[in-house]
């Protein structure tokens, strides 16, 4: 218990919060100088017209280098990189309300960077968006983070081209890093997915380049207000930006962390990955794999040309979502505190229980219930009067995997009758700024709930 | 965007942390009242003379309820409650660094409590401490926590007889939760475990039973002076208490979690249950699985008689570690923070890296190997000279599941020269608040380094 005289050693130590940095984070999401939305917009319009781009449906046999291996029947790529289609014996909760079903899941154990690069320019943060072609987009081409790389890009392992930019996120010498975490993906089509989310600000200049563009939180936030335009990768990455946090909310951050080992105890997820061609309720066609009732979503092959990507042309397999997918909080503010009412959602292919939004969904899954059986809130989150609605916009999910994958994602304004204090089991009231601290630690917000935060932040932040 | 008359909703709004607790915490530490360790250890061993145990090993076939399921080999409880032994096809990491191997693992997804009651006594906080048996104890009775319950105890789905004070973690009326947070207990042995780690004070009075104890964090940090006297849940408990916090460390919590999420990424766990039968590497007998050389643990079967449990006799496996291990946290105090050396540890079995202790092994499974390959720091650490051990103590890992599973715990005072401030790769320096700070999350503090902060947190104290 002798200190031994190293008390005495002074390394400088470090405060162990960026204090200034949500302050330095609202300046930027109040900066008005810079090209208007409309005008990034066609700027990505014009990238898209400068680079040529096709997508085209190809049956499972005309994939090259992927196939089905024989035995599991596995959808795989032949070097075994990228990502494998298999399926998953998903396994939620316990006895009596233990739920059991089969489908194909996209498994991908590489962990990527999906990094934003900051810099301030006339004492406004800025952040590096690229305008990035993924084959599943709608619009093909969206704002996208700085860079987006697979394990392997970054470590060389396959001695791939570089990927733009990749130094500043390995190399801790290059700028000062604001957020990097292991977020999850949808655990709805993916095993245990994650990336790493990372915001990093460059303390010397960054060469330009055409296909990225310095842009603003506001620009950001206004472009947020269009559809099929900010990527779900670039979402997820600036839900991570510090907020200026209110120290006073409807529960203590004990209390919800505990409602959340409630849930967590109550549903554990002990799925597991199986063969591809022994899923139950699933056939296999020669252009797609579908569900035998038609829903939830089908697997399918693209051929993919394009002039500007490393790689000019290929082909892949995609998740194809049957219908576009509602995604939605109802907010309350108390005392001046927004708030959100968080579900405990606990999906097949998720590693945990996470936050997720009041209500996310394909509504098309569940057309064939009784009222009673839908998703609690759809039927309001769907039918709400224009006034109730904050924010409305289409979004797509990761281009690289999902084919058309679409959602109208809302905010929406709550109250009493329809979304009392006493929420019903399951959902909790989640200050933002609650829900925006728990995206610095891993599997407690999940992807759609980090692009309602993001848009939420753009509402408070007054766009 | 309109406010909708809701922002003049006027609930409460909470303080989001309990910003007195840390000293409550304190005073309880710092209480020189009451009985000493030496009473407390005697009413331990009283309790155990009252109550007569017995637990033989016997061979698998002589286990009651328990067999080798046909065709997996796995090992399972006729009900299908409890735990299974299978085996684990552990793989982790990426190419050309991936370890791959085979192994027995317990699997046991369900979530229990381990729940501690607290309450206040002249002003002082106390913690209800039970003298509970478990058949893998080297002393048999140790101190436990308050509750120790598997899910279907909590639920009553199988209508076991109740346990003890239970109704305090089930129903948030009695009390107020202090901690609350899914913990991982050892990667090395388990599949996935995960128990729900619970702190609450109860708001009024709370009956005695003669099991139990109310003792003081200061006579529980006593305790932890001696060997296998407070379990192993109760140590992963009481790690959760909140400290007093330094704002000031050497490296920010930001660049803290950005080194876990190097490590995180660079060392997926993608290991996969297979059945016991397949394990190669492995062999079994008549009284146990062992590995083929000797190494890392066996599982065996033992018969348990006791005269104060729910149920008076009982067989069940155990998983036996071969040697004594070794788990160490080497320290060194900046400016007056205390610092640990902290290790990004992916086992087979977790869910995710974790920080563990700066060693954590045992050293018989490395024995064989040149001194080069032999885990980091465990020379230093087995050779220290008395002046620089800070803490030791033997403590035994959770008894209901593993025998004699007995490590030495320590905690060492470093200098520049043997533990530099330029950590090596894969370790980190993480100021002891740091460390408790994560102890809120899940899958952030593994269960020995949660010992070790225990007992460090009693050092820091002044015990």
């Amino acid at each position: 218990m002798t200190a031994r005289g190293d008390t005495r050693a002074r390394p400088p130590l470090k405060a162990r919060r960026a204090a200034a940095l949500p302050d330095r984070v609202a300046r930027s999401a109040a900066a008005s100088a810079g090209e208007s939305a409309d005008g990034i917009r066609k700027w990505l319009r014009q990238r898209r017209e400068q680079a040529s781009f096709a997508v085209d449906r190809i049956p499972f046999e005309a994939l090259e280098d992927w196939s089905f291996a024989p035995g599991t029947g596995n959808l795989v790529h032949r070097s075994g990189r990228f990502f494998t289609v298999e399926g998953l014996h998903a396994v939620i909760g316990e006895h009596p309300d233990q739920e059991e079903w089969q489908q194909p899941v996209i498994v991908q154990s590489e962990v990527g960077i999906l990094g934003i690069l900051a810099r301030e320019f006339d004492g406004v943060l800025h952040f590096l968006m690229q305008a990035k072609m993924e084959p599943g987009n709608p619009e093909l081409l969206q704002l996208s983070p700085t860079v987006q790389a697979t394990y392997s890009n970054y470590t060389k392992v396959h001695q791939g081209a570089s990927v733009r930019y990749l130094e500043y996120f390995t190399d801790p010498s290059r700028g000062r890093v604001h957020s990097d975490v292991l977020q999850s993906e949808h655990g709805a089509w993916f095993h245990r997915k994650r990336n790493r989310n990372m915001i990093v600000e460059a303390t010397g200049p960054v060469p330009e380049h055409e296909d990225f563009r310095w842009l603003t939180l506001r620009q950001i936030h206004e472009l947020l207000r269009h559809d099929n335009t900010v990527n779900m990768d670039a979402r997820s990455v600036l839900a991570g930006l510090p907020v200026r946090s209110t120290p006073y909310a409807l529960h203590s951050d004990t209390e919800l962390l505990s409602w959340l080992a409630v849930r967590r105890a109550a549903t554990p997820i002990r799925s597991e990955r199986i063969p591809l061609a022994g899923v139950s309720g699933w056939k296999r066609g020669e252009f797609s794999i579908d569900h035998e009732d038609g829903r939830y979503f089908r697997t399918v092959a693209v051929s993919v040309r394009a002039s500007n990507r490393e790689v000019g042309h290929w082909t892949q397999p995609l998740i194809e979502p049957r219908g576009q997918g509602v995604v939605a909080f109802l907010t309350r503010t108390f005392q001046g505190v927004p708030h959100v009412l968080a579900r405990a959602r606990a999906e097949g292919g998720s590693t945990d229980v996470e936050l997720g939004p009041t209500v996310q969904c394909q509504p098309g899954n569940h057309a064939h219930l009784p009222a009673a059986n839908r998703p609690r809130f759809l039927d309001l989150v769907t039918t709400a009067p224009p006034s109730r609605i904050r924010y409305s916009a289409l979004h797509s999910e990761e281009g690289g995997r999902f084919l058309d994958s679409v959602s109208r994602y809302l905010i929406l304004e709550a109250d009493e009758s329809d979304a009392p204090l006493d929420a019903p089991p399951g959902f909790q009231w989640v200050s933002r700024d609650q829900l925006a601290a728990l995206t610095r630690y891993s599997h407690y917000v999940n992807v759609q709930a980090r692009t309602l935060l993001l848009c939420l932040n753009a509402l408070e932040d007054g766009v």
